[in-house]
């Protein structure tokens, strides 16, 4: 790795009468303060100014480092000994840091397979496993606030993601039920559209359910609740959906999902009078002046619960959790999902406004691995005693964990993720169609890390479980029909009657 | 009422040749098209053509008019009369109309207290009850809109808005509960906070409710469905939390709260390709790029639910309602509501993302006046033997009515609103002290007839109750206090045990 900088530090005032003790400060920095921190076995490592001019009130740097100084650090130093140094004699300090010219090398693990581009960064040339990168008007807050060493992550990471384009998630069985019989192959999307338990709702991707599909959506939830969150003591709570992007920065969805993320726009006044004249517009013409209203709302700040799991985070960011407490047992039930999913015409189990309860769990590894064990006894018993489908379960690698690097994924192995998967006949055969993802069940360690949530002694990690509601329906109508005499007695028994419905004519 | 117009008519080829015959029509058109529709009683009325002249291809017109013709109908009254006539002779038809100034006169019902304007005219001149509108650059198409009538309802409504401005609403009791023993005078919004049962969300007016008084609320919300919505056979619908501009249109939510509305902005596009550039800025600053976001984030077409009641009436656009299945009783109770509210620190009773059941009832007015009883019924047996609180109903005039011109308030009256209060000790003095409007029942006739909602044989009504349970929260806790061993019976036993909670150091 090889750094090398052109900065110019502009003084409060000329300094050329100082130039020697600049010279005396750098020469003395040279051997000492720009080789702090490299290890002593390191020879010759560290930072030099291996040039420097001095002109009215400003000072130009060459500086070139190794990895253990950065050259970016190390005029940071330089500033602060110049302030030192020089002010109390010729009473001047450096009022700006102006970065001419950053030149970085450093050696990646792959070779790219094609170019591509950064913001803050002039030129990105890769040869074979070397690479440069030219960077200028960073600014020096933005090199305080480690910019570099995210410029560089971010290479690395563009390039591992060009070996995983394309490829599938890992995907690994860990058991399957048995095969069931089946009561019809229809799709029950449109079999519930075309008996009015459903209609495609106002706006793309979202569904207005009727009381017979609210009743069945009402008695899964009933369901997940009685038979699996009651009996593990998990605790309800009530969070916004409206979750600002320091929380998704936190959580990763900021830079993970900003393309399927709805956003929230606030209007720049509340104050009535301001409103009047789109109210006017809105009056004569039947219509929303969308020009108009672009004024008079906000750049959104915020989006919408894409999962829940990233506000119940955000509840606990910063404290110590009694040991007492421990596993928390968390769960939501209240807010609706979001999705900006592509076009097209799909069934409730892909949609882009959805229902899920989602518990979360933090605890340590001992207690989230043992927690996971009963979960997954807990989805066994509902899944084969009271839904009775037939369904699998699967070890799988998300998506962030492909282009995480090695070490990262090592970490995660052990915790992962397992998918519940459901046979959907009216796909196609069993070994041939794609099976239904209705339900996950997660443990992370970066979640506590990320909002530093501790405990009295040991390091917690977390997990969440997603219950999509559609999804659960879908796995239970494909397999068993929307006749209740075609229903597991255990399943009815929750339902009770189904409702009569609205007649439309 | 008195309009004149200048107009000018540009046909797709000249017509000076023309010109004896284009005197011909509009002569004839005095006599006879301009005065169709006028009362035979009304002597000299409809529309004139006062003046005309002929230019190359254009054909400009001066008309004046009464109400019963205006002069921007009778222009397009000639217009059609010119493409018949001129049409097989001369091969020429009309291509443009283009209004070059129009002046309109009409009454007011009372004068106005000050000036003000509209968009699409020019100039507003009041002199006592005479008003006088100069309008230019209307399109035809705007005009065949109806966008001249909006404007002079819009300058009436103006004006009469200026006479309630500072005036309260009609408030009138109808009916009180006996005084009841407080148990303290606490802000339960503060107790709680302290307490740790709720924390404040991550944006502006949105509360965090840890387990302790998330069962509260759903206790309320249990306590809502099994006393009141299933005795009267309310059928539970689950709705979509978005809702495009032409159902607020249609409702009229658009025109009244456009400035307490959450909108929704979706992305420009779902490619991650285009969203790279961004994603390398959130990974480089971990911050978000506000104006890149602006422009990969469309304008809002779309607000987050204010009230359930609109997309339940969407649902049932244009349907003819089977008379088996009237009334229509419906309850939402998924999505969350949202209202931009003003800044400062409110308890959880006014917030900006609240939780509301919302029944809604379609019917003819004997059963939806015979449903409105029994709804009063129920309430009035929950709040007094499930949550035993003071509270009193009083009938009031929503603030569009106050609004709304004479005919429309009397048509309304016998259906109306009437609110639920309850007294909060820690306000102050019974007597004294503003008491919470904690729910509502409302029968309308607009909504019907705005989404044009029939019945095989008789016109339909409908109406709604609002459930917000937070406010019902508040009353409940106000009078009550936190303790368990404080509350009636009755809710105990809906109540169950109090969770844990978590342990936070």
């Amino acid at each position: 790795m090889r750094f090398e900088l052109e900065a110019t530090l502009t003084f409060s005032d000329e300094i050329e009468d100082a130039k020697e003790d600049v010279e005396a400060i750098i020469s003395k920095a040279n051997d000492d303060l720009l080789r702090r921190g490299v290890p002593v076995e390191v020879e010759g490592g560290g930072a030099q100014v291996i040039d420097f001019s001095v002109e009215q009130d400003k000072l130009s740097l060459n500086i070139v480092s190794d990895r253990y100084v950065r050259a970016h650090d190390a005029v940071l130093r330089l500033k602060k000994a110049f302030n030192q140094e020089l002010g109390p004699e010729y009473h001047v300090g450096v009022r700006e840091v102006k970065i001419d010219q950053y030149e970085i090398q450093f050696e990646l693990d792959r070779e790219a397979k094609e170019d591509f581009s950064l913001p803050y960064v002039d030129e990105i040339e890769i040869d074979g496993k070397n690479c440069e990168l030219n960077i200028s008007g960073l600014t020096q807050e933005q090199l305080s606030k480690n910019y570099v060493d995210r410029i560089i992550n971010r290479v690395k990471e563009k390039i591992e993601a060009q070996y995983y384009e394309g490829k599938e998630e890992m995907w690994e069985l860990l058991w399957k039920s048995e095969e069931k019989k089946m009561v019809w192959e229809e799709d029950p999307t449109e079999a519930m559209e075309e008996k009015g338990w459903i209609k495609r709702g106002p706006t793309k991707g979202k569904w207005f359910y009727r009381p017979e599909a609210a009743k069945i959506l009402k008695t899964l939830e009933d369901i997940v609740i009685e038979e699996v969150l009651k009996p593990l003591g998990f605790q309800e709570i009530i969070e916004s959906m409206m979750v600002p992007f320091d929380v998704w920065i936190d959580t990763g969805h900021m830079e993970g999902i900003p393309n399927e993320a709805y956003y929230i726009s606030e209007p720049t006044t509340r104050n009535p009078e301001e409103w009047e004249e789109i109210i006017d517009e809105i009056k004569i013409t039947k219509d929303v002046p969308l020009e108009k209203l672009d004024e008079m709302t906000e750049t959104p700040k915020a989006g919408i619960c894409y999962a829940q799991c990233p506000v119940i985070y955000w509840s606990f960011r910063n404290e110590t959790i009694s040991d007492d407490s421990l596993p928390v047992l968390l769960y939501e039930n209240t807010v609706p999902s979001t999705r900006y999913e592509s076009g097209g015409r799909h069934g409730i189990e892909r949609v882009d406004e959805f229902h899920r309860i989602e518990p979360v769990y933090i605890g340590t590894k001992e207690q989230l691995v043992e927690l996971k064990e009963k979960l997954l006894e807990r989805y066994k018993h509902v899944f084969e005693d009271v839904l009775d489908i037939e369904w699998r379960m699967a070890k799988v690698e998300p998506f962030y964990l492909q282009q995480a690097g090695g070490k990262k994924k090592e970490e995660e192995a052990d915790l992962g993720t397992v998918d519940f998967e459901a046979y959907l006949p009216y796909k196609g055969a069993r070994g041939e169609s794609e099976w239904l993802e209705f339900g996950n069940l997660s443990i992370f360690r970066k979640y506590t890390d990320a909002f530093n949530i501790k405990s009295q002694t040991e390091k917690l990690l977390s997990g969440c479980t997603g219950i999509g509601i559609e999804r659960w329906a879908i796995a239970f109508l494909a397999q068993k029909g929307l006749e209740p005499k075609d229903w597991p007695g255990k399943f009815r028994s929750y339902l009770g009657d189904m409702p009569e419905g609205i007649e439309l004519l």
